[in-house]
């Protein structure tokens, strides 16, 4: 499908430049009857928004969405939710260097191949700023989720560059400037962060984020395995270099009689699968780890080439982040969600007449 | 869209169980004047067959293709292709084991939760014999693209279990029987295979595949980047748990000042994004690796439950591989092929129209 | 979605030629539990295949189906349904008058200057022997429509040339050689028939079908309202050159007071609407007419072009049914149950939490 | 697809309630390059918009349209294209008499049954305003139509109730205040009005559209025909309950003999079959017709329901058109510019490698 779309019911469309006039998304086949306003949907806006963490772009967007459709006396009518939020603080500014140079790293010289044209502006499409409407879609998402299906979300950095932790822990994460998920980590952090400032430089990360009490049976194999759609929610994301369900690559070197989770009538006795099998939920926890690789906004100066194919240099001024992944938790959260909702209305479209079997509790 | 089909334009549908009559496929939006006969898919097939390794499953299938339709002449005439492969080699079995009882590790309890029957023979449509047909697919669509686009594809196995190697070389691959990259490692894998075989036990693996000469300007952002198309490609092949594009997760511990791939007129100075910038092919080699877990199909004993919910335990009997991943390597180029040559078509619908700007020669 | 597919979750896809090795069909998201086996859709097939009607073509293929896959032990599974009907009849036959010639009327001109190239043997692919596979996937659809939904699908012929009928009556369609609604027309058609043989010429017809039972609510607005889905559904018929619904173009002639159904809480009071209402399905009776072209293959010698863009003409020999219309009828019904079952798995998706309200009784 | 999308590559989304905030749209994979602005798209919106014709409602609405994201420096960019319009006439009013009671001939009843809800305040996303938003995608589809196919498209109204004409003329249409094709009527259909005021009715209409220059190719078989796609896209627009192409129901009365268009290396010697063979364009103008029923919105007391079933009768005041087809005009010209593009950009997809053969040269 075209590639601002996604999901198939439960299917979201997005629009949107970081210089535009505004970015918009149209949410298709929402339940109807669902609680929905504007306060259900901005918090975790405010969460990406940049101004967020004093770890981040010193930029400050206030984000603010407005439902245009969708909606009636506080309730989804089940037709198109219309989602709208403004630009409003897109700096004038000299975009000279990147207008005919490409910033390696950055999608300026595949856009400009492609496409023959690019809207320089504040790195247009390919700027981060389109996440925005995925975290807003990701909203309605997760509050249908959670009303109809009684599942939640949660997510959290669980690396950034060497400094990582083998915990997980979404309220912990809430509570620091790096969304991480252990605390005993964080002088560490300030110190790469104050390293970062001086060197002008960036660093990648690791996301991960959960869905508990979730119903078995969602996805269907076989291209689009549940695995499968989650995979491609999360390379979608920008600077998501690797995806990860359960275990991940620690499994390849694994063997089988350690890595099959066995059964009881009360729970699974472990959970390497990420509470996922053949492509279809398990009642366990759904597990995701996500690389984000480290932005080449950066005033490192870097070589490269300009639209004629001289050769040149270029520096990346401007407001940016020096680690992605600490804003990228509630899109994630958001990809996730949407993910999901999809294939819990897939499988009742097909499913809806299954009597239920002996079903081992799914795992808050 | 339905789970049985992967691609948008370049569409590839598939059914069949392990135990029925046959496999079949049906290809659609097949580029029309492209020579295809049964003896261009049949060699792809034959890498993956049962049989092809000593290290894989003693079953000995012949997987023979046949083409019913959408080629005349010995040409593509841009009808659907219909592929269609007998299963021959079904023994008769004593089912009663796994009938009523979950494989811990294998998709058994999802399926029989989500449909409330499951075809138990062989694994049903849960069986890496669903594979035969990607195979086949693929190998149509490594032909389109190399007659239309010059791109080829190839792959080898880089680990298994805790022996790896650095190397990729689909040349050495194609000579030993693990599809290994590295010729050195053999010995080492040979004893590895003699343990399994007396501890009955299977081990992981990480598969790696590339795609060379790919022009610039396949894929396109948001959702369906072409390395969120490829994740999901992927991650859609049975026992995959991982995906990297390029570096992958090793990314998310550089700096930015090292993980951009700069740019010089003559070609990129590295490339850790694995020839994808923006979700946007760059003209650099495509490189993607995956994680494989090993087979839950093992001797050992486990402990899991009946379809009542009374505990019990299990052993899979039958003639299994001990890692999945040797074979797995015509899978997973399959689903590049097919990914990238859906991409190609889709850029050719939006952008037939944009004039050729300066490029960087594409990698070989 | 590429143009061999049809329905978005119930999903159609089929290949073959009129004289390739077989037709193929895979049906997706069938759901689970339903019992099916081939003597459920033989029937369906046999009212369509060559040879049904003393008035189609003398040609007699058995048309006989079979499962491949998507059904155990008598019941669906919820994997696809692979469907496989080889192709027994064509005899070897003289082309060379339409291999570099395009007949009139038929596709020919048309495939050959859009691919290059084109299977002219019986029509390759443009042959109506391509709706056999509708027929088997509707007879699939109905099956489940039964028993999920309780919706029953008929239909008959009302016109043929300019012979007509107001009646409708699917029981008496089945009782006569032209699949009419009206015995009372059925001398009249044999003279008409007479005189068609005598001049080898063809004619064309009008079929209609209807849904019984529907429920409330199948089909959502915009674009896909549930009147678009079927019109689209009949306009892909070979031959079909207009659609109605309900009243149709004589609605066009109405005023709003005479064309509105009005609502009484037992049943409405008219049905000019043909049982949809804003896109949605009312519970009234879903009334479709359609027309259909007189078939082109025909005796009488027609002005026509080579290849090469020379002056020529040609004869259309071979076994051909002088009015495509009469075996039409499963074709048209097929396509209505594939619609419509597809709209009820979609509500059940978006709506399958929405409480019933105060509901006119479905019409039967 | 879920309802609020059309198109497969050139596609649009929609969103909005008659009363909402603001209609938006989004189009994705447009074809970049291509110069773009308001000015382009408003002219056509001014066609549909209340207030444009003396003979449809009082109401007056700007419909001004904003390009919100996709254009940069006037052309395309090949991202997404955001459009907005505001809504700005909605007027304060009681809608106790809807609120509770079902209008027969509208979608209240259907809408109140699936989804448990609904916005009753100016028929929510079923009023027609929705279709402001195709006339806007439609606007920029012909711009890209013109630019890279040289494809033209027009329309006319032929039929008011019983009053009709054989002509076709896009440009007498416009000069009158019916958009009818055929000026020596206009007292008839002034008449004809006069009456409807008299006796608060409402009349049904005939609708014509066509394509100019349409290159041979466009559309492919089986389901996805151009003319079932076509018929998809019109019975799609409000109130529409009959399409045909070409001859349409006609051609069901001729026989084959007069039926089929001959061939010359000049033209085609008629166009009964409206420019499609086989599903594909043929290089002859693109004829569709379709039939709208008369608007239920009229002051004659209706019989009908409340929510809880009570019998109760109705009468639609407010501002509404006598007759829904003379602003229909611009509707049905977008919706067969949006499938024509959509057309021509998968056919580059799949058969670019095609070498053209001999041509008969394109109907302007």
């Amino acid at each position: 499908m075209p590639s601002n779309t996604f999901g198939e019911v439960f299917r979201v469309t997005t629009c949107g430049e970081s210089h535009g006039l505004a970015l918009a998304c149209i949410i298709d086949s929402v339940p109807p009857l669902i609680e929905l306003d504007e306060s259900m949907i901005q918090p975790d806006l405010d969460r990406r928004r940049p101004g967020s963490t004093r770890y981040g772009t010193p930029r400050n967007e206030a984000d603010q969405v407005k439902i245009i459709s969708g909606v009636f006396e506080g309730k989804t009518t089940g037709t198109p939710i219309g989602l709208i939020i403004e630009n409003t603080s897109q700096r004038s500014q000299d975009y000279s260097a990147i207008m005919n140079s490409y910033r390696p790293g950055h999608a300026d010289y595949t856009y400009q191949l492609k496409y023959g044209i690019r809207d320089y502006r504040g790195g247009g499409r390919a700027s981060a700023r389109e996440t925005a409407m995925r975290v807003a879609a990701g909203a309605v998402a997760k509050q249908v989720l959670r009303k109809l299906f009684n599942v939640t979300i949660d997510g959290c950095v669980t690396a950034i560059g060497e400094i990582n932790t083998d915990k997980y822990d979404a309220k912990v994460a809430l509570d620091n400037d790096f969304n991480f998920a252990d605390n005993s980590k964080i002088d560490d952090l300030k110190a790469l962060f104050k390293d970062l400032a001086t060197c002008g430089d960036s660093v990648g990360a690791v996301v991960e984020v959960r869905a508990h009490n979730v119903p078995v049976g969602l996805g269907s194999p076989i291209f689009n395995r549940l695995d499968a759609q989650i995979a491609q929610a999360m390379m979608g994301i920008n600077a998501v270099k690797g995806v990860e369900i359960g275990d991940g690559f620690e499994m390849a070197r694994m063997r089988g009689s350690q890595a099959r989770d066995e059964l009881t009538p009360e729970k699974f006795m472990s959970n390497h699968s990420g509470g996922i099998l053949g492509g279809i939920s398990s009642g366990q926890e759904i597990k995701v780890r996500m690389a984000l690789k480290p932005t080449s906004s950066i005033l490192v100066p870097g070589n490269t080439i300009d639209k004629e194919g001289n050769v040149t240099s270029i520096v990346t001024k401007g407001r940016h982040d020096p680690c992605v992944g600490i804003r990228a938790v509630p899109i994630a959260e958001a990809m996730l969600a949407i993910t999901l909702l999809d294939a819990a209305m897939l499988n009742k479209a097909q499913c809806f007449n299954v009597p239920q079997g002996f079903t081992i509790p799914s795992e808050k």
